[in-house]
């Protein structure tokens, strides 16, 4: 076995390996970097959250973190996925970076309903260089009082929502920057919000080297992915399976 | 709390509230749908896993699970995401679809070299309706010996040792689809081979809402998602972060 591994290894550095071996590895991560919290929370929409963080968790140098009201198991809205947060929210005082995923109905209504979750985002915020949300996650900052009189997106079912509740002012774009504050659209949009954030963080090379590396190149089957293209029967078809499959 | 939670409901009735709720809710899920597993093992890259379960865990009536050598909590690539894994190799002995994500060197290597995964593997494919992968989850495919001669794409950086090692037939493309076997390019790209494995399972109507589900309207900051696109330089900057931030 370690007779392949070594083939393995110097083939890569040959250039037909695996390659996933760098000949010269970058410095290992020195704790000087950007401190990058990810918030999860019971009924969270995965991709939410893994998008940014398979983006974000190779700027040099960042350390990414989960955290949640009590660190451990905690399921996704779907109820079929289950991710480990490995902090509390009492084990984190600062973060350089604040992402907040959306999650479906039940997810989201509990998180903003939670004194606790919002003190603690409103904390977070005060000291943060970048507060950032995906999809419905906006909500949460919203919530928290963050978002007043701030242009700012969210998933495009529950724009209307975010302007009426909590007097954000409605933008469009895959990501809406505004100050220290970005929010994304729905879900995938959190992708490209990071993309746009890793550019901020460690500049735009490193960004572009991160798109190759999870080869985001996307080349979708169909054109249905705003609203506007998909039209109103797609929109609620699409609400319907949402429901269908939230638990 | 009940008041805020009926004015929520009520709005997104109304058209105005968070907008995950649907009028009409499909029906639940009877058991009669197709069974989904997604295999997960130590060191995977998540994307690759939770992309295409964020488009296929809401598939109408499908029933999505995770399976790991051992059920319980297991680790990213990264070392700094914890995701869970519901049931155990020898829980499962069919599925209709079968998703196999990619991992780093290390991950990817020892799932290789895994003789219960890989028999486990050839005997769910058997039966199975489509056998998937994502990224250099292929390498998993090749190793079990089910691509020899086959058409199929995998990690941009992993395509010359596929097709050297396991004698798959290189093609170009987000996907490729073989027979019953679909395997995707890197990491992101199983976003795009999900939908169209939804539109599969369950029809092009319910794949072009689910794509508008997850907002996958894609905006990249930048256009290197490609190694054509993104260049020589780009590349090797790509697999040093990789490397760095690899554990």
């Amino acid at each position: 076995m370690s007779e392949r591994r070594t083939v393995l290894r110097a083939a890569a550095l040959g250039g037909v390996g695996l390659g996933l071996s760098a000949a010269t590895p970058a410095a290992a991560a020195t704790g000087r970097g950007p401190r990058i919290a990810i918030l999860l929370y019971d009924g969270l929409t995965a991709l939410d959250a893994v998008g940014p963080y398979e983006v974000l968790s190779r700027v040099p140098d960042a350390s990414v973190f989960t955290v949640a009201k009590r660190a451990g198991q905690l399921r996704t809205d779907t109820g079929v996925l289950g991710l480990v947060a490995d902090r509390s929210l009492r084990q984190v005082g600062h973060a350089d970076v604040l992402l907040i995923p959306g999650a479906g109905n039940r997810g989201v209504i509990a998180a903003m309903d939670d004194a606790e979750t919002l003190d603690w985002v409103r904390r977070i915020h005060r000291r943060t260089t970048w507060t950032t949300s995906v999809c419905t996650g906006a909500l949460i900052l919203g919530a928290a009082g963050l978002l007043t009189g701030v242009p700012a997106t969210t998933y495009w079912a529950s724009r209307t929502y975010l302007r009426d509740t909590f007097g954000a002012v409605l933008t469009e774009g895959r990501f809406v920057e505004s100050g220290k504050i970005i929010t994304a659209a729905g879900v995938s949009a959190g992708i490209d919000m990071a993309l746009h954030l890793a550019a901020k963080l460690a500049g735009d090379r490193v960004a572009q080297a991160l798109q190759l590396a999870v080869e985001y190149d996307p080349a979708p089957p169909f054109d249905t992915g705003s609203p506007d293209k998909a039209g109103p029967e797609l929109q609620a078809l699409a609400l319907q399976l949402l429901e269908a499959a939230a638990r």
